[in-house]
Parts: C-alpha cells; structure tokens; sequence
C-alpha cells in the first residue's frame, strides 16, 4: 500500500485509472510513454482501455473487495469520468492516493454545490435556483423567466438529464421528464460561443492552462474545437483566471476543463463559468499533436508529482469528432494530408457513440 | 487464418508483433491509436512491449505450436528485429501476412548477400571480400589493405562480431575474435559523417522517406541523431534515391533504414550504402514529435495496407538515446521545455541498455 500523501512517483510506478473508455485509453498510453505502467477498473469486459493497459480489472464500482485488491496494486489512482461514487472514492483514498481528489469529485458531481462554489469565487455563473419539488420550479421560472433550463442536480452529461423551459412549456410535464430528481433550474444566457479552458495543476499547485478552445455541439455532443477560440484577448485571459481560481480553490492536483459561456460583445466581452469537468477532455484532444505537452501526458505528471509540461500551442488547430458511422471515414482520413487520425479501438458505432477524433493543424496566420 | 497476400485490413484488425523490446512498444502504442490492436510473441516474460498490447505470448521463436497459435489469432505479423530465424518466418508466412516478407529478413540477416545484394543495384559499397577461412581472410587483406574491418555474415548488432584489422592485428587471431563463423571483410571507408534514410513503403508500392538522418554513435552504440543531416542537397538526394531502390527491389512493405557513410568534399560528396535494417529504426526515433506521421504509424499504416502518411519534417531536430543510468535523468527532462521525454518502461538500467530518449525540436533556421 502506498503512502497517503506522495510527494512524486517515479518512472515504473502504476496508475491506476477508474473508467474503461477512451479517456482512460488515451491516458494509459500517456503513461506508457513515461514509463508508467496503467492499470485499468472498469465494469465493462471489452473496455477500449483494456488494450493499451499493463493490466486491468474487471470488477463494480461498488465491488469494495476488488477495489482494496486494485488499491494494493497500484501507487497512485485517477480516473476518467466525474461520476465516480462518493464511496468508491472515498474506500480508494483511504488507501492510496487519489487524484483529482475526493472534494473535486463530490462538488462536480452535483450542478447547484458546483455553481454555488464557482459563484462564491467571485465567478460568472448563469443565475440559478435549486429546484426540489414542482412548487419550488414554479417559483424559479417565475424568478428566472424563459426560456430556462431544468437540469438534475447529478449524473447529467452529453444533455441528458435536462430539459428546455420554453414559453409553451408544462411546467409540471418539465418535471416529470426529469424524473423528478433534485435539479437546478438554469436562466437563461444570450451566448456566442461555447469555449473551454483545459487546464492542469500540479502536486506542488504549479498551474498551466492550454489555449482557449472553441467548442461546437451537435445534439449536445461536441462536434468540433477550434484553437485558438475567436475572443478578445481579455475574455481569454478572464477564462485562463477563472480555470487557475478554481483550481486552486479545490486544491486540484490533474488535468481538468472548465466550460464557458461567452457574452457580451467588442470591449464588454466576457466569460460565464458553465461547468467544471475534473478530467481530462474531449475538447483538449487537440492537444496529442497540437501543444508541447499533450493533455494526458500532462494528467499523469501532474497525479504522479512529476513537473508539469509546457502547454504552448503550434499552428491553429481543428480537432473533429468521429460519432457514429464517421469513424467509417477512416479511410480518407489516413489519406488526407495533415490530418492526425486517432480511433478508440471501440467494436460497434452505435449512433451517439465517440468512435475517434481526428486533428487539423495549420500554420499560425501571419 | 488469413488469407496470405491482403489488400488491406481495417481498424479493428490485429497487428502480431514478434519481439517485446522498445521497438515493438512503439509500434504497439502507435497501432492503438489507429484502432489496432497489437499481439507481442517474445520469449521473454517481463518484455516491455506486453505492458501496451491487447494480447501477448511468451514463447520461443521455435515453439511452431506457440507460433501457429498466434498466426491464428492475428491479421498479419511483423517484427522488430532483422534477426527472426528464418525457419519461423517461412512457418508464419505460410500461415498469415508476413510484412517485411521472407526476402527481406533473408537478404539483411546475412553481410555478404546484402552488400552482393546492394551493389547489384548500383549503388556504392565498401569494397569487401568473402571471409570462409583463415587462408580467405589472408587474401582478403591482402587486397583491401589496413584497416580494414572483419565481420561475421550474420548475428551482428551494436558492434558485436566484428574487429578492427589494424596495422598490427594478427589475422589468425582476429578470425579467432569472432569465432571462425562465415565472415565478410570490408575494405576501411574514410567517411565524413554517418547517416540513415528511414522510409516507408506500402503494400501498393507507395514510398515515403523521412528526411536525412546524421547519427553520432558512441561505444558502436547510437547516442544521437540529428536532422537534418549535414550533407549536400545531392547527396541527400542520392541517398533518398538509394533506400528508394533498395524498397522496390525488395518488394518492401513496412518501415527500413538504411545506414549509410558520407565520403567526399564539396560536389564531390556522396554517399555509400552501409546496411540495411528490415524495421523501424532507432535513428527514427525522432519521428514521434518531429514528423507528420511518425516512423511507428508509417509502418502500421503499411503492414497493414493502410494508405502511408505524410513525411514531412518540422523544426531541427536532436533525438539523444539514454542509455544505462541516463534514464535516471527522467526528471530534469521533464522540467526541460522543449524536451519530449520517451521511457521504455524496462526495470533494470544496465550498462548500454536502450531506456529511453528524449527528442528536441527547434524552430527551422531562418
């Protein structure tokens, strides 16, 4: 069992990564390139990170007895997705160092905990109201207006667990849509654009943001990033402040995004903070050709206490998602000059599903 | 099985890899990324490779039992060292896609039939002699003169099986050094600088060479690689030209390097093929960060009858090998801007053992 407060790991040292998916496999093969051996838990037997992995378990979240035999195994644990049981990840860090740690976890989990952190910073967020019964609905909306967004409080993700309070909306219908869990209704913000801030601070709270990136969703899914995203200089320093805040303010130790809205226009330009993701993310996929330090290299520095590397960008860069049947493009996309194809090894496209990405980089305009 | 002369495969497919060391570990972390998944067979237990591939076996590379498994249980199979016994070869290729073919491995594991080989293309070699006794190896001296070096046929690597016949070198003694196996004497060549082309071909033909390579080796060991090489534009030219012949001559498909000296002044500079290694190349390395494609996706790409990527170099570029204790520089490199730190993962830091490299790239000189 390691020591609970690790000051830096070494080359040859295990991580140990919750989550099988593409996440986990792109930070796995991080590792591998410094030397760090991944050791993947995951519930689903043909998880895509099982691959690439010097080892891997297959075993429930809630499964305590695989869990204390996977803490044993490795030196460090991290993990790919912000949905990690409150349990789970508090049975881990008893046992071996958990990075980002528990408190990250437990206030992204949950959207009002979240923005009622990010606000108390001194932060943008959209206005908001907690939402625990029909009359408490009808009391925001009456206090917010609409259109709005009901959201649960947990488990949202890729637009799922939301609904839109537009003008002609049932407000009881609204409710009932999402199950009637604890939510948050969300005002409304007249925005741009969407952008994000992928960021890592290290054990020692060293901190270093990539670029700004600019997302675009299609159905709620990110569909394409653009780097560098096209916002006055000082939103983009805003954005970069607001990521460093936050950090530190969770005593952060990884990669992670923030979301953000942009509004305002010329010299009254500026962020809104969304949402925070503590992981690394779909919209710094760029970063593998696209910046110095690649994002996932960059997560397993920081959780195994090695310095943190340069983030500087080269070129503008347009990173695509493959959902679905794109990933049948494969083809083209080896053929096409300059494209950096990446695929997640996954067997079926289903409709929705992140089959790949591919990267564009093209020389910084003169 | 497979069928034996594809035209092509699709991600999803499995690459079977003979070897476990760092050459297979890259290949295996790049063939991931293409949705490949990777099958290492090597001999030995703990082979850096098995950490990064979906499936591994540890047999020997006579097992024909082992080896017909594994040929079942993959889509095509390369390696990453030119010494495969032949015998295995001919059993794999007899049951799956062998890329680099039988011919390759046949004509690179053998000095004399290489250089006869080469210089029945044309291209310039050291003048040598065939080396079947002691009485042969008197002659032979005799009409190249000293120095002059002595080598065995076949098994050579990193300066092992070959002596210096220098001024004062007993013969008899010499031909002792290396064990009175099937030799090859070749005439002393004055060059400049050494050099690699390392290139690709694909399974349609297609040909794809990075630029020059300078390397500077220490101990017959590479210790650095710089590019571009020093050399002039038409030697350069000539030596792309050379590795160009050597692939179609030989029906490649795959990744090759090809060793070259620098002899001559000015426009009398030019260059003489010095060996040929079936396989992605140490002296590629830098390929990772400072290419397009890099030399371990090129060969996926080819053995696999995927289209070949673009080449094309960026920046200036020093690829330093680390070596025995320099992997025990790994922090300081991590904190060295600029610097792309690559580790194998090995466990013991022996003396002259490959552990790792690390890659700088600088802006191309105005």
């Amino acid at each position: 069992m390691s020591t609970p407060d690790p000051t830096g790991l070494a080359p040859g040292a295990v991580l140990g990564i919750l989550g099988g998916g593409q996440l986990a496999r792109m930070m796995a093969l991080a590792a591998a390139d410094l030397g760090v051996r991944a050791h993947i838990f995951a519930p689903e037997p043909d998880s895509p990170a099982f691959d690439v992995a010097a080892r891997h378990t297959i075993g429930d979240y809630e499964d305590e007895a695989a869990l204390a035999r996977f803490a044993d195994a490795v030196d460090v644990v991290t993990y790919e997705f912000e949905n990690v049981p409150a349990a789970t990840a508090a049975f881990l860090a008893a046992r071996t160092p958990l990075h980002p740690g528990a408190r990250a976890l437990g206030l992204t989990q949950d959207r009002l905990n979240e923005k009622t952190f990010v606000a108390g910073l001194g932060l943008a967020v959209a206005p908001f109201r907690a939402v625990d019964s029909l009359a408490d609905l009808e009391a925001a909306v009456g206090a917010l207006g609409r259109p709005s967004i009901l959201k649960t409080r947990r488990f949202g993700y890729d637009g799922k667990g939301q609904v839109k309070i537009a003008a002609e909306t049932e407000l009881s219908e609204a409710y009932e849509a999402i199950g009637h869990f604890p939510a948050i209704l969300e005002g409304f913000v007249p925005f741009s654009r969407e952008v994000s801030v992928v960021a890592a601070r290290g054990i020692d709270g060293a901190f270093a943001a990539f670029d700004l990136c600019e997302n675009e969703h299609r159905d709620h899914i990110l569909a394409f990033t653009r780097v560098p995203a096209r916002v006055s200089a000082p939103a983009a320093l805003a954005a970069g402040e607001a990521a460093r805040k936050i950090g530190a303010a969770l005593g952060y130790v990884g990669v992670f995004a923030v979301e953000m809205f942009v509004v305002g226009e010329s010299t009254d330009e500026t962020v809104i903070v969304n949402e925070i993701a503590p992981r690394v993310h779909n919209s710094g996929h760029w970063t593998s050709e696209g910046a110095q330090t690649s994002q996932f290299h960059q997560h397993v520095r920081a959780v195994c206490g090695f310095p943190l590397g340069s983030a500087a960008r080269r070129g503008r860069i347009e990173m695509e998602n493959l959902i679905g049947d794109a990933g049948l493009r494969w083809r083209d996309l080896l053929a096409e000059p300059g494209a950096h194809l990446h695929l997640y090894g996954k067997r079926d496209a289903r409709p929705g599903r992140k089959m790949g990405h591919v990267t564009r980089i093209s020389p910084e305009a003169g």
